[in-house]
């Protein structure tokens, strides 16, 4: 199995297409952006080290009975999944405020919600990724409302499922982005990644922030975030 | 009956206390504002119409079924309604795109939407009335998921009595906001107005708007709009 032509390049990964029709190999680069796009930057080492979680933590997700694109893992930064046609809404799940809520409700940082909230921000770079409700949805053809209550269904037990394995490992789980994909037989499976990149973690002792937010907010100490991270997730920090 | 202390004063109205603690007085004032208060002026006589056209819909929702704050109107610009605590969310009804929707997902305003879509605004002046999902107004205890579904419930209904009757009558019923509140004994009513302030009409043959958009972008001939507004909807153009 080689990697063939690219069909997708994003911000912080490329997608490639296989010699099977149903199969993409993901592809994870170094290059950050933050405020859609305006920020660019890179964070050495950042592609393996997001290649690695997001595996670990799809297979986990996979063995909890949540079905994903990944098929497996290449090597530090590729790995084969199912081609799936994205459903262009992002699933925000939020355990803690901070971020776009805390501007939007004005709710200062850091206070911890009795229950998950879950958001829509309609996938589309030159609307800005705004938030969107369900009637949105429909207009935009987006998912059905059929489809959208399996989202939910599935990013609630998504977070419990991530929640209980972070929490052991003294890592809030602030909140994090989920994108869900069709496969060619329909199925609705979870996709994209979930990574430093797409989720908000504090060390739960210090509060300290361990993800893209330290490069969103230039708070240095980027690239050890991201390994103590890795760390934190399957008990070292090299690969 | 006479007007007491004012009580609360709007960007619309001022709000009277009166002798009964479950009734205040609202009077409507011609002041407009538009773009969260940044942009002011006045329109002259509004404050007559949107009384007399408010009440003329509240009086048409309460023989439909939908409970109102409405007791009677008592002048030109005074009403007497029901003491309510509002509900701090703005629920925006939408039939066809326009404002912020169109800038939202990014479809061109005058487009049909199959269905209705609903929307909740937080009403907070200092965070710019953002849009909200049902999960926020948890968070922030604006109401609960039982009020939230009544509420629901009572907004398509209301657009469906109005959207008939303004149909007749040669307006499209674009959108509108409506607000919500408990009166003293815990029932949800509707409060606030139903006017050219709060909806957007337009003509369904020339497609003129017919509504506060002429003064929010600058379109000329506001009174004669808001004039022509009444006469729609009570047959005649002057009180």
């Amino acid at each position: 199995m080689v990697k063939r032509k690219m069909i997708y390049e994003g911000k912080a990964k490329q997608i490639f297409s296989t010699d099977q029709d149903d199969q993409v190999i993901v592809h994870f680069k170094d290059d950050a952006t933050a405020f859609n796009g305006q920020k660019k930057g890179q964070i050495t080492g950042k592609g393996k080290i997001n290649n690695k979680i997001s595996n670990f933590f799809f297979e986990l997700l996979e063995e909890k009975g949540i079905k994903t694109h990944l098929i497996k893992e290449l090597n530090e930064r590729d790995s084969m999944v199912k081609k799936v046609d994205i459903i262009l809404v992002e699933v925000v799940m939020r355990n803690i405020v901070a971020g776009s809520l805390s501007k939007r409700i004005g709710i200062e940082e850091g206070v911890v919600l009795d229950k998950p909230v879950l958001e829509y921000y309609y996938k589309d770079d030159n609307l800005g990724d705004p938030l969107i409700n369900n009637f949105h949805i429909e207009v935009l053809e987006l998912a059905t409302g059929s489809d959208l209550e399996k989202i939910n269904e599935m990013a609630f037990k998504i977070n419990k499922i991530l929640k209980e394995f972070l929490d052991k490992r003294e890592i809030d789980l602030v909140d994090f982005k989920l994108e869900f994909g069709y496969t060619g037989d329909g199925e609705i499976v979870l996709a994209d990644e979930i990574s430093p990149d797409t989720c908000r973690f504090w060390d739960s002792n210090t509060k300290e922030k361990l993800d893209k937010d330290r490069f969103r907010r230039d708070l240095g100490d980027v690239e050890s975030a991201y390994k103590e991270m890795l760390k934190r997730i399957i008990g070292k920090g090299e690969l």
